[in-house]
């Protein structure tokens, strides 16, 4: 990545658009994948145009979630680069102002019986309205002496919680006991020996006990869990990194976090794909690198929706060539990762990849799909890869060495 | 690299030859690329018989310069094995007996008026019958105790210089301003604290004082700028790397260095790849590895000129049957980057590479080009991949394990 840093020039006419469907890769039900089945002019004239290839999110036969796997679209190494759930959910929630040293962590709602004992470790999945009304007085009523706490409000009986405080550490187990007829743990440091941890663990063990006190008539959810503790280190951000000058068009919040974690801007990107690439036009003058995130396929993939996933990218092809109008210098469109609507999941299998540039060499591929990828000029590689791809595309890398 | 330095065998019989087409890698300008688009029927036969791939100099989106480029096809890590302008640049004019210590730079002629303020930075761009005479008085003229001075001139107004004496570092900074209307620079240790590096600075700063001095009245040459200085480290051999006794036989100076770098014997290649050819069969007995060096390829790819570049590929075709007459175990014929001639430049496109040998695993390609090479049974490797690949190839490697 040094060399990145020194041969990346910042030419703010060269830019690149990052177009990510979310689960973009499928396995065929018959007759080829979601991506080949779709009927996609505008796509397949870039691959005509361009070139393909397939990336591997993390390594050959690792399934990613969407975290490390945006990590690595954004040029981090996703091995390296670990971001801890609790950070992830903080972000997934759209607390994005998380400073150095925050502790960040995820909260279930439970049900306790009279002993203390946990009996539903999602209290019955109680209605996000409800939850969201205990976070509220969780904010309202918890009061921890020179630390800050930060709760919000996710999906049913999820939440997530971040403490601001002086010499915290996130080294802390969980409290959460993983199975019913057990009371709630104590979260205690990995190591007793760093004082940051011990006081990190009685900070977030007065937070529960606290928390306890305050829900006790709220049965079912009349108490908490806590797992995936982990302190916030900010990465260099892609500006450092690669200078660009990168915004991030995204509908759901887990997505803008990841992106503002790299450092980049979040613009407003409203509630359709159609809407997001009017942000798109609208802010082409004040960036260089756009993330424009979709995220159905992924949806429907995890639905077992082929139909569905098909659907949208047809429905996303012909925006493609409002993008081209704008006159980008390099244009590249994948997915996170593989979700086949055939495994209701995310998968292992590479991700096909288009990048289309001036600059591309074109290959025999005509169409984008998986089968067409497989055989396209850029061959297979790794996700982390992409960025000096696109900026080379672009034609914003410096020669290396004389 | 240790793994290969135990299980390579030193047989002198089973001969590889490296056939380097400089800049080899292009662009389509209609119709297909350079490659794709010359008659070459004898390198046609190689890849039907062999087995082809694209290689990447130094990593996915990187524009190599020469040296890189070279370093990794000879199987060295260009993104370790770091070798620093000024020294590139005393191999470059031919000063091959570099010493372990010995202190490179970059000079420039400038034109200096009255006030010592840089007027020119290229002097006029003095012709190199001048600026050879230039350099013959320096040489002549210089005096520091306890140091050598080796100047030597290069094209126009550039030439070279190498101080050998005890105890000097090349952590140095330029004297060129970069600019006109400032006087030169003193150059200065990048960190004061090493002895090294302050006597080094004392010494350049000497020469150059000397320099103007001696220079004065050789307007508009009448003054000098150096840069990119650097010492001297040798590499580890090839010879020690990989058990062979290799041998470059290549016409320009530039690459005939960076393969004496390397531990290769430096013969004299003549004027003409035909004059190469020559040599290689004259050579053939006392070596085992060859290192070939065509040229042109990448100068008319500089050149913007697609034709030259597809009629270079043509002329040298027919030599290929009489690198095969001479029995090689295995021959590789790639390019150190790519320059295609669309883009004026060094590009980082992938090179194409063709390997043949009786053990190659046969693919489906039938002709070298490009998009052969990217469906090819090689697939996509780093370029300093290739030396093991060949010592495979060429059945110079031992088992590994048991």
């Amino acid at each position: 990545m040094n060399i990145l840093k020194e041969l990346a020039q910042p030419l703010r006419d060269k830019k690149i658009v990052l177009l990510v469907f979310d689960g973009l890769g499928g396995l065929s039900e018959g007759k080829g994948t979601e991506l080949e089945t779709a009927r996609t002019p505008n796509l397949d004239r870039l691959a005509t145009t361009g070139t393909l290839g397939l990336i591997h999110p993390i390594g050959c036969g690792i399934t990613p979630g969407s975290g490390p796997a945006h990590l690595a679209l954004f040029g981090y190494d996703p091995r390296e680069t670990i971001v801890g759930r609790g950070i992830l959910s903080a972000l997934g929630v759209g607390f994005h102002d998380l400073r150095h040293g925050d502790i960040a962590g995820r909260i279930n709602f439970c049900t306790l019986d009279g002993d203390g004992i946990v009996t539903d470790r999602r209290a019955g999945r109680v209605a996000t309205e409800i939850s969201s009304q205990l976070v509220e007085k969780l904010n309202q009523n918890v009061k921890i002496a020179g630390v800050e706490v930060f709760v919000r409000p996710e999906k049913e009986h999820r939440a997530a919680v971040v403490f601001r405080g002086k010499g915290l550490s996130g080294e802390l187990t969980d409290s959460d006991p993983q199975v019913t007829g057990k009371a709630p743990l104590e979260v205690e440091p990995h190591d007793t020996a760093f004082d940051a941890a011990k006081k990190a663990a009685k900070v977030v063990n007065d937070f529960i006990a606290q928390a306890f006190e305050i829900l006790k008539d709220d049965h079912p959810a009349n108490g908490i869990l806590v797992r995936g503790l982990d302190a916030f280190h900010p990465l260099p951000s892609m500006s450092e990194l690669f200078n660009i000058k990168p915004a991030a068009i995204a509908t759901y919040p887990m997505y803008r976090g990841v992106a503002k974690l790299c450092g980049m801007e979040i613009l407003d990107a409203g509630q359709t794909v159609e809407e997001e690439i009017d942000r798109l036009e609208k802010a082409w003058n004040d960036f260089d690198f756009f993330y424009v995130h979709v995220k159905k396929t992924d949806s429907y993939g995890e639905d077992g929706n082929f139909d569905a996933k098909v659907h949208i990218l047809e429905e996303v092809d012909p925006l493609v060539s409002r993008i081209e109008a704008l006159g980008p210098a390099c244009i590249a469109v994948t997915g996170d990762h593989s979700t086949p609507s055939r495994m209701k999941a995310h998968s292992f299998h590479p991700v096909p990849l288009l990048v289309w540039s001036e600059l591309a060499r074109v290959d025999e591929c005509t169409a984008f799909g998986e089968s067409q990828c497989a055989r396209g000029g850029l061959g297979q590689f790794d996700s982390k890869e992409l960025m000096p791809l696109m900026l080379a595309h672009a034609g914003r890398l410096q020669k290396f060495g004389a």
